[in-house]
């Protein structure tokens, strides 16, 4: 519990408005994307500076009181949920953005930016951010960035830290530091910015990021690609890549998934189908052009039951749409949901699909399979119900089956959504002993007060 | 001193052949690709698995003696000088290239290889690795990594870290510790792989690491442009930019390097020209025609002189192999030469050149500058003789007047060539104390004892 001198002082630092301690508050700052934690903290405070936000951790830390950032909470690895209770401090009126510099293509954006905001912004100018992250309705650059965020343009774009240059960060002690810069080249001693990339909010608060931004390309196009056997979709997914063509995104979406959206919005693809590929390439109109007909003829030659075009941007937003729906989708249908991130080298998609449809009949469940084929970061889902205890160790079983069988085929636990509280149990294990004792040692040299973000990420 | 008790356990440990205390050996790896500093080493050893790193270092480190790795030598900040004496560490015959995956686009290799020899291998499988330091016939991989080292195609390919995925290293504690992983998407911890990737040697040996590499384009195409003022020239390269074409490489060579190049294999270039820009283009066969007209268009309609597409590979072949000997060319020029290494947002480019040309008025002495205009990453050389004090002392005041506007016009120290000896003095002022406060506590907590590369990066 936070003494009330604690909340005066909160409140001197950020007016009353900003510092919320209501029952239902509280409650709302409880949970975050994932459906199987929940917890309250003590207070709620919306810093607008990161001056306020310096004043807020030389607070905490004083009186060592946990300290979880947040952004949109959108997560889906428990990372917001402030399970030691505390403050949450929440980043969303922190919301400016900066600077965007159409002749460096850069921009500088404050922490609670929603990214949907950021790229309307720069499509004005011509630009895009390229990491895309299918929460962009409502995830914020903070959590992008703590998460190093990616999505289906992975494939070709790469994800968050490919366009990461500078940020400034308040630490757990208070301070306000800059790190990086505004270039891309850039080696001025050991590279900090992206220690704090993917750090899950437990080094300190990004309150302001510097990114590299693309120009928009003058041309895209969108296939859709229907097969019988979703092995044979992930080996078009290699053929596709190894002839040269790099695809902006290559989404699959498995035989349940399809059945989904037959029955939401009907894009007529066939019920009995194994799995969907949809591919996107840009860039140049001509080599768009080129490069579409390439893979129409991959897919056509080895083994695609059916290959269709999108005819305008119409059809091809229906089908992005079918695709962004799939959370969505697969979060309605049972009361809690384990949507896996495992991320395998590409070649091996096939086999972790096989793995997963083992596991599924093995422990009686059902296991959604969709993802980022292109860049071989596939998200399982798993149905179940928490408080069916018995069905819900079943489910565990089952990510857990998961989990090490990407390990096994040269994979990771995460590729993109982090590991938070949901695979904190895998860490270790996963990272060795020396390494696991590296990182911790860092987290104590920037954090002694273990004040920030803390129950998160090890055991 | 090295004892005789620890040569003899380092012949144990790598056989005598592989432990050089020979006056000449050792005057051999005094230096490195700067002309200003030499240090003889007491002993180099020549280790060819990563267990016998590990038992160097933990001999080593028992014994408290410095540790200085090399790899090509050919670094120009300082950065492979055993300043403190001890042992260097060269790992030339780390040189396998372990795996090279078709599929995943993905190739491991070991610390010693030659990116000359890693990008001949590759180019068999249709792949490449952009990151294309100028030193590509003698850089190793372990100092590609460790500078973070770029080049020309950094303006549109990035640096070395947007294509390392993973690493193995050996800590000077010696333990053997594996980092990342083998795909893009990979979110589990911190970010310890980008920790080691530009550490400059000052952290731990990296023995092996896991690359991202692309297909090779299937077609390219190289302009040179000459102009009559080099701000043109630097205007020239924003248009070109914002006009949506992203070239792989755009260099800039200035009036006295044109000079050189006239002397040493003619071009035809104008004797009084300002700067030249060499463009290359590359992708699909259509687009790179489209964007090479592109180019040639914008530089002539906004104040190229002449503007000259190169008719075949041949012609290209010629203009790249110009700018590549422009260092060769520099360096026979003065006894001692002071290669500047700044990177500034590129619309500064211009601002950068004027103030060279003002600082080598002032202190009386000759500033070349050629460098990777598309990215902002400028090389401007200060000739001297470091013996001649009254000379040495202008040119050390023209290099600070350069790092200053640099910084000030929102750059950074180094782009790409790193810290080392050379820009020790000005880190902490770069950076500022919090951030080089806890850079050096890293290193404490990985190199309890300084052992490892000691003496360099700050003071
Ligand atoms: C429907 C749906 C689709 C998704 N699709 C993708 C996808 O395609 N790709 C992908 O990568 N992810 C995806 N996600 C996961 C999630 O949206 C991303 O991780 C996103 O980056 C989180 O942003 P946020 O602002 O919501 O962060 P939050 O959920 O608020 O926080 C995430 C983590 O970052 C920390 N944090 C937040 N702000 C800061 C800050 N300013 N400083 C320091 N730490 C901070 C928090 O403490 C927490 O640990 C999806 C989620 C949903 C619900
Ligand atoms: C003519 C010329 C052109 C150049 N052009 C470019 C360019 O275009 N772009 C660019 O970025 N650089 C350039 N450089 C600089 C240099 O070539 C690069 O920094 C290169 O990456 C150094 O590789 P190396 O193997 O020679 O490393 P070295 O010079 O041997 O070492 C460099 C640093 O890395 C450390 N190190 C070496 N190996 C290891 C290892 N295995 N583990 C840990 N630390 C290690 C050393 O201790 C040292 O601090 C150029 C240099 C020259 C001489």
């Amino acid at each position: 519990m936070i003494s009330e001198s604690v909340l005066v002082e909160l409140q001197n630092i950020l007016g009353r408005e900003d510092v919320l301690t209501a029952r239902e508050i509280l409650k709302t700052y409880s949970y975050d994307g994932t459906s199987q934690w929940t917890h309250e903290p003590d207070a709620v405070v919306f810093p607008r500076t990161a001056e306020q936000v310096s004043a807020i951790m030389k607070l905490a830390n004083a009186h060592r009181i946990p300290v979880t950032p947040r952004g949109g909470g959108t997560n889906v690895s428990g990372g917001s949920i402030p399970v030691l209770g505390g403050i949450v401090l929440c980043t969303t009126k922190m919301d400016k953005i900066l600077n965007i510099d159409r002749e460096n293509f850069t921009a500088t954006v404050e922490c609670g930016v929603v990214l949907m905001n950021f790229n309307t912004r720069l499509a004005a100018e011509g630009l895009f951010f390229p990491p895309d992250p299918q929460s962009f309705l409502a995830a914020t650059i903070g959590g992008i960035v703590a998460e190093n965020a990616g999505g289906p343009a992975g494939v070709k774009y790469g994800v968050t830290k490919q366009y990461l240059l500078g940020l400034e960060v308040v630490l757990p002690t208070g301070e306000i530091i800059q790190l990086g810069g505004r270039t891309v080249k850039n080696v001025v001693g050991y590279d900090l910015t992206m220690l704090f990339c993917s750090s899950e909010g437990t080094l300190g608060i990004i309150t302001k990021a510097e990114f590299k931004v693309n120009a928009i390309p003058p041309a895209k196009k969108t296939i859709l690609a229907i097969y019988d056997d979703v092995a044979v979709a992930g080996e078009n997914v290699s053929l596709v890549l190894k002839s040269g063509v790099t695809p902006a995104k290559i989404e699959l979406l498995d035989n349940w998934l399809i059945h989904r959206i037959e029955e939401a919005s009907p894009l007529g693809l066939p019920g009995e189908a194994d799995a969907v590929l949809i591919f996107e390439v840009d860039g140049m109109a001509e080599a768009v052009e080129k490069e579409a007909d390439k893979i129409i003829e991959i897919a056509r030659m080895n083994g695609a039951r059916e290959v269709r075009p999108a005819r305008d941007q119409d059809e091809a937003n229906r089908f992005w749409m079918a695709r962004r729906a799939g959370f969505a989708m697969i979060f309605g249908r049972a009361p809690t949901v384990l949507a896996e991130d495992v991320t395998v080298p590409r070649g091996q998609i096939p086999a972790l699909i096989r793995k997963c449809r083992e596991l599924s009949r093995k422990y009686d469940l059902e296991i959604v399979v969709m993802g980022h084929a292109g860049d071989g970061n596939l998200h399982p889902s798993v149905l179940t119900d928490i408080k069916d205890r018995e069905h819900f160790a079943r489910a565990e079983k089952a990510v857990e089956g998961i989990i090490e069988a990407a390990l096994e085929l040269g994979g990771v636990l995460s590729g993109e959504h982090g590991i938070g509280l949901e695979k904190q149990r895998f860490f270790r294990r996963a990272l060795g002993p020396t390494v696991t004792d590296l990182m911790k040692n860092i987290k104590s040299l920037v954090d002694p007060n273990n004040i920030m973000n803390p129950g998160k990420i090890w055991d």
